[in-house]
């Protein structure tokens, strides 16, 4: 169950960073659903390694290829399994360190959990594996027809965004919707890759025309379910919906949303609650941030222990993100789009 | 499956807030446990509403009955079945506003959802289900023997804590480990309570002596359960690990704890990870902050709509907290317990 | 996940035989079904204990309570729990064999599970259990309306029903669609219990109006969910559909139920499929046939061995059905409609 | 969750019969297991078409390769992701039936439940899916090490074995324990075949050394997970367990397997539980049956009805298994031995 993601709409997954090829299967997809790999494609280009030269170095194409599930250019409800190949593998540098447990790094832990591990680029704990959350994520998006997913880097160090113009998200490098910040976040991204170093960031994703009604009272909450997919993908730290952090130190006359009818239509007047009130969307934008932790592979030389639990020192070398956040906004974009589309067929079944 | 929690612990609740009763049924627990109902009533007697002056008037026992799974005294590996009656039910005030959607309320959303609602005391959404988990949880302490959860409020409204002490936790009424900072937040709650107003807070959770391995790498991350267990709990807007929200404006350099061994034991300089490295603990203290917002019941009057779609003013009477965190405390360790007693469990299946 | 039954409506029971109580919580029920303890009770009624000179003596009353997910006569979208008390317990004709494992008990197999049990009564492995399947089932066929499900005895030891008339089952004690066979089997058993014996038999199952589509064409498979349903029924060893094992020795061109168009309706010629194809519903008449083996307590002396693993005799005292198929007839039922429901709802997802 | 088969061991397949390729995703197996491409091999050359003169002339080498979740030889805990290359494809002879509702097949159910359906040799419907379940199988082996499944046709048509010799298995086309027997079966196949038509049969599948203590008292039984794997294989319409349906007319002084202790272990006197007592493997040989229908593609032309519910006539050509039991039994073999792991697995964790 550890591989499988969802209720209804099921994403396993399967596939290490430097085996032949990683990959999916999407079940409970209903049936009828225009898809193509052009569609998946378009996603999987923007979390694209390689992609500009603030990113990894790691050159891969990331081209995805249905192999089921799909019959004459729409879903047939079977599920559908896709692969991405794995081209440019180079486990060279990892085979130096393969014994050192890196710090900020799940090698102790998988040693821990499993008695050993598959080390070359970091095996199944990998973020690489997020490449096949954004194919899945792109036929998510087609469930939710209408609903608008719209992802973006509010802050990378110390460097915050001081306005959101959704337009700007996609011309910048580290997908910034304010032009003034975004420069300013590349130039401290080119700084701490000269320094060896690496930097965390914040990511906001936001839903527009999400319909009421979607989430549970209790355990199937939807924010339960979106903290899960977002605390789930690789170095986040933090998750808050709506008002977040804010709310403890707000007053119930401040923070509640007041509600008026207008020409006959249900509104709120503020929206603390991030779109979701009791675990339920409440047809507002729904509205979360995520705090992602810098990257850990560093060239500065740290302090480490290896596996005969010696002290020892290391450099991490190797091809890594300095600032993985203009990445990670494909990433929770489509794990948005999974945990809605999951919901919104659950939501079939909630009245006779 | 909306109201089940858990994967091999699984823990699922029913009953609403002025229904004849409330309880659960906690499957998977392995047999050979010892427990009683005086082990669960502790931890609901710290829950419980009307345990002190700042707190809701509801007054209720919240007595726990065993109805299975247990036998001479010990878990049977059958379904715990538990109940717990609801004696001062209060429907009256409730009645007069049922037509209404008040603010920072599931009322619209609810009916969204499933056309009508149970609206007396909340019904399902209420938080009063949470006494469920709190004896669920008892349990599941017991499961992960020697492992110490200790929940306590950090922040209340601006009130933070200045350290750390958990002998005072339960000395004081707002469970805060800080005897100065909980004689504030006592007079804060006061205060607003006086205004008919509420106000939020910030619950911390700590774990000790949580082995290392429990989690898995991809989608069954341990942070990730835990993301999903705490933003499921009624009012909680935001969830961070570790470092949490602080790692966005963080150099890699920084983040990252070094390794060091010491007598033979590896050891970790600092703990920004919070105990929990690529989805898996890592043997040290698992520390999880929540932040709750301000209840919504409030005397003062907000701008609301009734189901006609009409606009109305509300002034929610009834019983309520004015600030819910005190009560959150065992909520949210029981929910920790919760999780790491499955992650326990499925740990034993990792490894041929 | 051993105790919940059902994929998208979910049933998890509770209860050992001389507990206080058995009970469960139906969770995925969908909002605005009408519902009463009433309608429960007419199916929990006709598997009650005591209900005739042929069935056990044990006397319970078996009166079902809602104790939450309905409001104002209807189905909330919240779970339902409900509750049956154990009324008529005596546990002193248990305690003499407690540590004695019992011939076509579970009494050995649950000591190797589980390291002990409680053997009051048999206690989770009692077919007490299945009271809970009944009135779940109840509500099952609420879900599924228009839906028929008939069950019926066919067959008691060597006595075996020669025609199939749906008003006579009723009307018999042994819930036979036969009057002349139920007459002889009525007899058959007053026999056996003199002999101190059981005996076995055959129910059948048969489904009216069942949609097509329900199912799916690989694991979902809705016979697959069948024949677990029904197998898991206690007492179970065989479970077939439509042609079942007589399939065997069948050819092609005589199994295959061929179709015709008649006043633009397919039909289908015969109906050797039992109404599933590729393990989907066809629209055709489903048709479930289930094995049951003699009930195991027996007056007559057997050999058996004792927890410390001497050889010993044992005679079953205590109050037990001579022939359990006529209270299956319920209980077989009501899985049936568990598992109908269950698809009808996750049919409505399987199309955009 | 409709392609998911397993609790904790969990096998998700994709694949159509004519798409590119087939394959599965194992998750939940163990760290440590060492495991080839060869031994998945070695099941899936008995499972392979085109085997013999006596199975389908499509013409699959079958070879499967390991993808993910293996890493120098042992399995590290990570899904194993594997994949099967359709390389004999062939859609031309159904392409001229794919308006055609073919007798015995699922093309009308699958239309009813999504609308439309991959027609290409049956796309998701085909047993060609199968070959998915014995390369999962053979890691499940593997996990169950020592414990010994052996699989065999026991009844072609009218002819039964007169007894089971397991050596004889593998030196025949039909996979029957008794050589005169397989060679009457061959002989009726080759008749059945030249006639156009097909012919059903039976299998039984042997469990030796099976420890006691799987399964669970209610619905996680190990029979009803049995039966649910059994009836979920391509034409199976009917499961039985150690007596089976002959359980109907015993008595239970004759069905009870008495007890007895030799040399300080307790024996079963008889094996009418067919090794499952109360839903729990009892340490005896579990032994089940499963009957399977005559492949529904014949050449003999049959009454039809197509798309727009006119009635047609149908002869279907293509290559087909006169008899599919000998291909069956590996498959049996493996549904067996994912049902014992995953309950093997489960089983860890049923003490404290």
């Amino acid at each position: 169950m550890s591989n499988t993601f969802g209720r209804l709409l099921r994403l396993t997954s399967w596939g290490e960073s430097h085996g032949p090829a990683i990959g999916g299967v999407l079940d409970g997809c209903p049936a009828g659903i225009v898809i193509s790999e052009q569609e998946m494609q378009k996603d999987l280009d923007r979390r694209r390694p390689g992609q500009s030269n603030i990113t990894t170095m790691r050159d891969e194409p990331d081209a995805v290829k249905i192999l089921s599930g799909v019959f004459e250019g729409k879903t047939t409800g079977a599920p559908i399994g896709f692969i991405i190949e794995n081209k440019d593998k180079n486990s060279a540098s990892y085979a130096k360190i393969k014994d050192i447990y890196r710090p900020g790094h799940a090698d102790y832990t998988m040693d821990q959990k499993y008695g050993f591990r598959d080390w070359r680029g970091g095996g199944r704990t990998s973020a690489r594996e997020t490449a096949v959350r954004v194919a899945a994520g792109a036929v998510a998006k087609k469930i939710i027809d209408g609903v608008k997913i719209t992802g973006y880097t509010v802050q990378i160090g110390e460097i915050k965004i001081s306005g959101v113009d959704h337009a700007e998200i996609e011309k910048n490098l580290v997908r910034a919707p304010d032009a003034e910040a975004a420069r300013k976040m590349i130039e401290l991204i080119e700084k701490v890759r000269k320094d060896g170093d690496s930097v965390g960031g914040m990511v906001e994703v936001v839903v527009e025309n999400a319909p009421a009604g979607l989430g549970a009272p209790v355990y199937g909450k939807l924010n339960a379910d979106i903290a899960s997919a977002m605390m789930g993908i690789n170095a986040v730290k933090g998750v808050e919906i709506g008002s977040g952090f804010k709310c403890a130190s707000m007053r119930g006359s401040e923070h509640n949303d007041q509600l008026e009818s207008v020409n006959g239509k249900l509104r709120f007047k503020t929206n603390n609650a991030g779109g979701i009130l009791g675990g339920i969307s409440n047809g507002d934008r729904i509205v979360v941030r995520i705090a992602v932790k810098p990257t850990p592979s560093i060239l500065i030389e740290q302090e480490a222990v290896n596996k005969n639990l010696e002290n020892t020192r290391i450099s991490v070398e190797g091809r890594h993100d300095p600032c993985i956040c203009p990445r990670v906004v494909p990433v929770a974009e489509a794990m948005m789009a999974l945990v809605l589309a999951d919901h919104l067929l659950l939501q079939r079944t909630s009245q006779i």
